[in-house]
């Protein structure tokens, strides 16, 4: 049993922009893709599905990118995987076209299953975005606020001091 | 997110295994594969995976087949579903070795999984083959006890007249 690396990476990619909430500087595709070493293409179609399923903003040009669409405490995982996870076919008896078992209808496992499945997405709806990115207690880095730091660059003023 | 076919099978060999506790002849393998026509050779292998892991007893011979190795309503869907179903890591960071998620050891997303994957199997800890194979309230025909019926055979007094 397994989540799809669509819905695993959708989660990063909402989870750094929650961690990004208070960022100046927006997100971008390939800041995200260079962090967690995944492809660029792959990245670009995962934002543009969580951007039309109206999860995330992504805005063109200078000082474009991507941000949340709501606040990350208003967003549920279970409401995020709901979407990105699009076949919760648990076995062939979920499957109204192809199942083949001679005997659903009179079997009770899908009944139990789906009962399985709705406590699992239960757990997941009681937690945000923004529960995920918030630093861990007694943890000796920041985590995802560390991963989301851009790097410092020197101001312009030093700059232009050091070129004179 | 779907359970392996080999749980799906598992839980069908196991269930029909209950359905037949008081039926007087043995399950065959045959019988199992013609009544979900699902490959002999297939099924063969989860049924001696199923006897490796002490779910069922087989007998060799005339008169042999299957039987469960405790009562039906002693075994859990939970206990079968985490010894057939071997790959429970929902998301990359679930794996020690295949995982390269910079943020994972910060991240709370692992942790929440887990707990929603610990509901998932809670469900299926409160509920038997026993419980699977019990005919449903209201229901028309007796679903798993149709399934398992044999053919009756012509008591052999009966054949022997005819012969004469």
């Amino acid at each position: 049993m397994q989540l799809t690396q669509w819905t695993d990476y959708s989660l990063r990619v909402l989870m750094y922009c929650a961690a990004c909430e208070q960022r100046a500087a927006r997100v971008t595709v390939t800041e995200i893709a260079e962090k967690f070493r995944i492809s660029r293409n792959h990245l670009t179609k995962i934002v543009h599905d969580l951007s039309v399923r109206g999860l995330l903003e992504t805005t063109r040009g200078r000082g474009g990118g991507l941000r949340l669409l709501q606040p990350a405490q208003a967003v549920t995982i279970g409401s995020v995987v709901r979407v990105t996870e699009t076949d919760f076919r648990l076995v062939e008896c979920f499957d109204p076209v192809g199942n083949q078992c001679c005997v659903s209808g009179q079997c009770s496992l899908a009944g139990v299953l789906d009962q399985a499945l709705a406590s699992f997405l239960k757990v997941l709806d009681q937690v945000t975005l923004a529960d995920m990115v918030r630093p861990r207690p007694n943890s000796s880095d920041d985590g995802w606020q560390a991963l989301v730091r851009l790097p410092e660059t020197a101001p312009r003023s030093l700059l232009l001091q050091e070129a004179t």
